[in-house]
C-alpha cells in the first residue's frame, strides 16, 4: 500500500486548519428556527449551544490505560486467562476504548445487552437514557469459558497472543444468537454479511466487563493518523471554532450528489445564523462486505474530491470512524448517529435507506427506504441531535450536473445507484460528466483494475448498466 | 356450554364484595420500603399513592360511541368502504375500545408501529413515554386497499358484514411481515402460533387510524360479565377500597403453587403496611394456541379454586383480559404488565419464562427463562409499576404440599410443569395430593374427557409422565 504521504499529500491542510475564529469557552445559547424532520417533540425552534454538544452521559469515556501504568497492567494481563479477539472484536474494542459508545465502558453485560436488543437504549443511574441500538458484545466458546473458570478478569489478546486489554469484573451469559440477529436485523435470513462474519460461527457465550486497553489501537496501514478519536475530533473542531458540526457517514465513494448535499447543508446552516459550520466527513473504517470499495481506496477517492475542490478543505474534517458495518438499517443508523454525538456533531445527515442493503434472499431491499430516517427521528436518547434528512439528488441531464431532484420534470433526471456506479467503474465506462470529479472517478477505475491485476476471483463479470 | 349461573354460582360474591373500607378520594402519599426486583433506578424506597395508579397517558381511553350518537354513527358506517375483521382483529378492537392500550386510540399508524417495533414505547406530546411493546395493527390486502381508494374513513365489519366500528383519518402503509415477526418474537422460525394464525396469511398492508366503536364488544358466550373493562375494574377496586392492587396474568389452570404465591404476595404487601391489597386474578381471554386449556374450562377451574377456599374471594377479583396471546416472551410480558396498569394494578407478579413457549423448531425454550423478568424491570414506561418476581414453588414431598423451593434440600421437591400437569389430566391420573384442589383438578380431567367424547382428533396419545 502507498504510504500516507503519497495518498494524502494535502491531507494536513484539512486536519490542521488555522483557527478561523477564537473558540468560545463560554456557552452561548441561541434560539434559532430549523426545519428538522418532524419529531414528536413539537420542536420548531431549537436551542443550540455555541459550544460542542455534550457527549452521551456527560463525559467522554477513555479506556486506554495512561502511560505510567501500562507496564504494570501488562504484567497483570500476562497472568490472566486469555480470550483471543477476532478482527471485528478488535474493531469494537477500538470503538469502546475511545468513547464512541460513551458512556459504555466495555463489552456489554447482559443487562446492557437486553436493553440494547429490546429498547435500543441504556438507562443511566441518574434516570436519563442514552441511545444504544447495536449490541457491542464479545463471544466466547465453551472451551474458553471453562478456561476462564472462576476468574473475575481476563486478558484480551491479539492473533499473536499478545495481551492488548484487560476485561474486569466479568459476567458470562448465554449468547442467544438467533434472537440477537432477529432483533438487530429484523430478519434471520442467511447471507447477512456481519452475521456470517461475526455471529454464525461465534461461541455460545458472551462475556461482558469493564475494559482497560493497554495501548491506543493502531492498524499500521498508513491510515492511522486519520483515525481521530472523539476526543481528538472535538479538539480539532474546537480549534477550528466550529459553532455547528454536521456529520456525514459514508461507506461509499463520494459523488457530486453527496457533495451537493453537504454544500447545501452548510449553506442552510449559515442561513440559520451559524457562523462556522464544519462538515465531519466520516467514512466507516471497520468491517465492510466483500463488494464494497475498501477503505484505503475510498480514502484515496475522498482525497481527490477535496483536491478537486468539490468540497472545501477549510470547512471539512475527514476522519475514519472505526466501527464495523452491520448493514442493519434503521437499527444501525442510530448507532451511526449516536457515535457522532460523542465526536461533537450536533447535526446528522441521513439519506435514503441508511445502512441498508438488498435482502439476502428475497428480491427486494431489506428495509423500507424511509424507515431509517423515521426511526432516527423517534429514537430515544437522540433528542439532542438535529436530524437532517437527505434531499434526493440525481443527475440533471439539462444542466449536465448533479442537482436536487425536481419531480415536476422527472424525465430530466437520471438516477445512478451505488450498484450502477460500481458497475460503470468495473466496466471502465465513464459516468455522465459532472457525476463525479474526474480524479475521484479514476481512483475507482484503478481500484477495479487492481482486482483484475491481482487475479481477485471475486471480481464479477461485466454488468450491463 | 353451561350457562353462567351454573358455571359461577358464587361468582357475584367476588365481583360485588361489600365495601371493606371507604374509598379515599384524596390521594395520600406514603413512603414505604419494598424489595422490588432491582432496577437501574436505585429505588429502595417507593412512594406509593393510596389511590389507584394513574392510567398511561393520564386518562383512560374509551372508544365506544356514547348511546345517543350510535344511531347516527351506524348510518355513517353504512356508507363507508368496509374492512372485515378476523376474530383476532376483533379481540384487538375490543382491547383498544376499552383503553387497555391507553393512550392508543386505534390501530397503529406507521409512526406508532415503528416506535413499538424498535423501542417498545410510544412518545407522547408532552415528552413522556409509555410502554407499548406489541404492534396492535390491522392488516388489509391489495384488493381492500384498492377498494378503500382515497377515502379517509372505513367501517370495520364483522363476519356477517355488520358495521361494528369506524376507523377515522386512516393511514395505509406497508406490512413488513418478516421484520414485524423478527423484532416481536426474536425469531422467524415457522410454527409460532400467533404468526401462523394472524400474520402469515394476512394482507401486505396495514391500516391505522382513530377508532369509534359502535357498541361495547360482547361475545355472548356466557362469560361477558367477567369481561370487566379497565374502567369497570377500577370502579370495583375503588369500591373495595384497595390500597394496593397486584395483578396475576395467567393462561393456565391455577394450581396450589400459584395460589401460594398469590397468598404470600398479599402477606408481604400487608407487612409493607398496605391495609387492603387486592388480587386481580386476570386470565387471558383472547386467542391461545391449540394445546392450551380453553377459556371456558379455565374459568370453571378458577371458580373451583375460589370455592375450595384456596384463594380468598374477599380479596380477589377474577376478570377476563380480552387480549389475544402472542407467546412473545419478554416482549409480550411488557404488554401484559402495561395493560394492567391501565386496569389499576400497581404491582405485577412475573414468573419464570412469562409468555414463553417451546421453540417451534429447535429442542429448547424459545426464550431464556429469566429474560422476561429482567426485561420487564428495565422496560421504558413501566417505572411506576412494582415488579414482583416469582419465587419458585414446587411440590414439597416432605410436607405433601406446594411450597417455596428450598435449594438446600432440593431432593425433597418435585417440579410439575404445565406440560406434565396437562399430561396427567389427559391420562386421568392424579397429581400428588396438595398440588391442586380436587374440584379444580376434576375440571381439568373433565375437559380432556370432553375432547375424547367429541372425537377431537387433536387429542394426543397417552404421555408418559
Amino acid at each position: 500500500m502507498a504510504s500516507m504521504s503519497t495518498v494524502f499529500p494535502k491531507s494536513t491542510s484539512f486536519l490542521s486548519q488555522p483557527l478561523t475564529k477564537p473558540h468560545k469557552s463560554d456557552s452561548i445559547t441561541t434560539s434559532i428556527s430549523f426545519p428538522s424532520y418532524s419529531r414528536n417533540r413539537n420542536l420548531t425552534t431549537l436551542r443550540v449551544r455555541a459550544g460542542l454538544i455534550e457527549p452521551d452521559g456527560g463525559k467522554l469515556v477513555d479506556l486506554v490505560v495512561s502511560e505510567p501504568r501500562r507496564r504494570e497492567k501488562k504484567h497483570e494481563a500476562a497472568d490472566l486467562p486469555k480470550v483471543r479477539l477476532t478482527v471485528i472484536d478488535l474493531q469494537w474494542m477500538h470503538v469502546l476504548s475511545e468513547g464512541w459508545a460513551s458512556p459504555l465502558r466495555g463489552f456489554m453485560r447482559e443487562s446492557e445487552f437486553l436493553q440494547t436488543l429490546h429498547f435500543n437504549l441504556l438507562n443511566l443511574d441518574d434516570g436519563s437514557v442514552v441511545n444504544m441500538s447495536v449490541p457491542i458484545v464479545l463471544a466466547i466458546d465453551d472451551q474458553q469459558k471453562t478456561l476462564i473458570g472462576e476468574s473475575k478478569r481476563v486478558s484480551l489478546v491479539d492473533s499473536d497472543d499478545n495481551p492488548i486489554a484487560i476485561l474486569n469484573d466479568i459476567e458470562i451469559y448465554k449468547h442467544p444468537k438467533e434472537e440477537r440477529i432477529a432483533r438487530t436485523w429484523g430478519t434471520t435470513a442467511p447471507g447477512l454479511p456481519y452475521v456470517e462474519e461475526a455471529i454464525t460461527n461465534a461461541g455460545d457465550w458472551l462475556i461482558g466487563g469493564d475494559l482497560e486497553v493497554l495501548e491506543p489501537v493502531k492498524y499500521n496501514d498508513g491510515l492511522d493518523r486519520f483515525r481521530l478519536s472523539p476526543f481528538e475530533l472535538r479538539k480539532e473542531l474546537e480549534k477550528r471554532g466550529a459553532d455547528a458540526v454536521f456529520a456525514f457517514q459514508l461507506r461509499n465513494p463520494v459523488h457530486n450528489g453527496h457533495a451537493l448535499l453537504m454544500t447545501d447543508t452548510r449553506r442552510r446552516l449559515l442561513e440559520m445564523g451559524y457562523k462556522n459550520p464544519i462538515l465531519l466527513l466520516h467514512p466507516l473504517g471497520g468491517f465492510t462486505k466483500a463488494d464494497d470499495v475498501p477503505l484505503s481506496w475510498r480514502m484515496k477517492q475522498h482525497e481527490k474530491v477535496l483536491e478537486d475542490g468539490v468540497l472545501d478543505p477549510e470547512t471539512t474534517v475527514v476522519s475514519i470512524f472505526p466501527s464495523p458495518m452491520l448493514y442493519a438499517g434503521p437499527t444501525e443508523v442510530q448507532w451511526h448517529a449516536k457515535a457522532r454525538i460523542n465526536a461533537g456533531a450536533n447535526f446528522y445527515i441521513v439519506g435514503r435507506d441508511p445502512a441498508g442493503m438488498a435482502h439476502p434472499v428475497e428480491k427486494r431491499d431489506l428495509y423500507d427506504a424511509d424507515h431509517g430516517k423515521k426511526v432516527l427521528s423517534m429514537a430515544p436518547g437522540l433528542e439532542r441531535l438535529n436530524i437532517l434528512p437527505f434531499r434526493v439528488a440525481a443527475y440533471d441531464k439539462t444542466q449536465g450536473k448533479m442537482a436536487f431532484f425536481d419531480p415536476s420534470r422527472a424525465q430530466d433526471f437520471l438516477f445512478i445507484s451505488g450498484t450502477k456506479m460500481r458497475a460503470l467503474a468495473k466496466n471502465r465506462e465513464n459516468p455522465p460528466d459532472g457525476f463525479m470529479c474526474p480524479g475521484g472517478w479514476k481512483v475507482l477505475v484503478d481500484y477495479y483494475d487492481s482486482l483484475t491485476v491481482t487475479g481477485n476471483t471475486k471480481l464479477p463479470e461485466k454488468i450491463p448498466v
